[in-house]
């Protein structure tokens, strides 16, 4: 299965519920160059979709402008690369909202996996590997990732997932990579699946 | 030696020589958020130090500016975690003046490895797999990864360092990934240099 695109896979970024520096629920406001990056990682590991998940329409508004400009506007003459990128770009109001085109789009069940930086214990003890989540892969069921933004996803929505992916431990203990770095190191990690 | 940092790697983002889209040699402008998500993955897999490479003054006065905001102004006292990351942040005006640090830091020779999203053909056959690259990391040599912005480092600027990285390959054939991107997968792959 290796080198085949994921017809199966989709990625979501999620600005609410997520966690300030405090610890408390917000809604996060759009980082653009979030859309930019996470499409370019998309793109390259064969994800079948990338969700921006924001329930402000004013954030929603600007999403459909990047998008807009990209791949029907100059920017997309300029680099077209870029507009098969964010050609892959979904923005919805809620992860909820995600599920059901998922479910409309590919009508299989939709597992749905939570990331975090900070080690969480998951109801059941459903916290995975990379590698076992790329295991999944090979099943019929679609599957959407979510990535938070700002200070992470909220605890309630970690827990309201099936699963949970194990964080991205690196050598030193300093776990505060942007969530760009998260989504692509994540993506190589489950494309190596049968490595 | 899994999981203990590296002293022996440290990292360059060059801004001269690159490439435009045209393929011309230019000085690009720096990009404030390459810093952060560069030196936050560089912490994370144990760098030991990150040479933003440009000959520009103005250049490297905003990038001061952008580590002193963090390391010594508001932003290091409101986020210590991006203090920490952005301290690894080492200003220089040419590659050749990171080699020089480097080999007065260390007092061993410095190998340089270029790395580019397109497959080049090395002079003497010298391109290498992450794995390879994290095997050389076992020797007492130092060893500087550079990585370009804009549309890439020049031609002769591969060929003058020592090795080149095999490109990330994805599964789509899609090559345009961020440098952000390409950062952090590299550094994580490298990172997993004994699995």
């Amino acid at each position: 299965m290796t080198n085949s695109p994921f017809d199966n896979l989709y990625v979501a970024l999620v600005h609410y519920p997520v966690l300030n520096k405090r610890g408390k629920n917000i809604a996060s406001a759009l980082t653009t160059i979030d859309m930019h990056d996470i499409a370019r990682a998309s793109i390259t590991f064969g994800v079948r979709g990338f969700y921006v998940v924001t329930p402000l329409m004013d954030q929603q508004v600007l999403a459909h402008e990047v998008i807009q400009h990209w791949t029907e506007g100059i920017g997309g003459e300029l680099n077209p690369f870029r507009k098969r990128a964010l050609d892959l770009i979904r923005v919805v109001s809620t992860f909820e909202d995600a599920i059901m085109e998922i479910t409309q789009e590919r009508a299989e069940p939709v597992i749905t996996v939570a990331t975090s930086a900070a080690k969480h214990e998951h109801k059941n003890g459903r916290t995975i590997t990379t590698r076992e989540f790329a295991n999944k892969l090979n099943s019929k069921d679609s599957h959407l990732i979510a990535f938070g933004t700002a200070w992470g996803i909220s605890e309630e929505f970690i827990q309201n997932c099936d699963f949970m992916l194990e964080p991205v431990y690196g050598v030193t203990g300093y776990n505060h990579l942007s969530v760009r770095s998260a989504v692509s190191i994540i993506l190589d990690r489950i494309c190596k699946r049968d490595m």
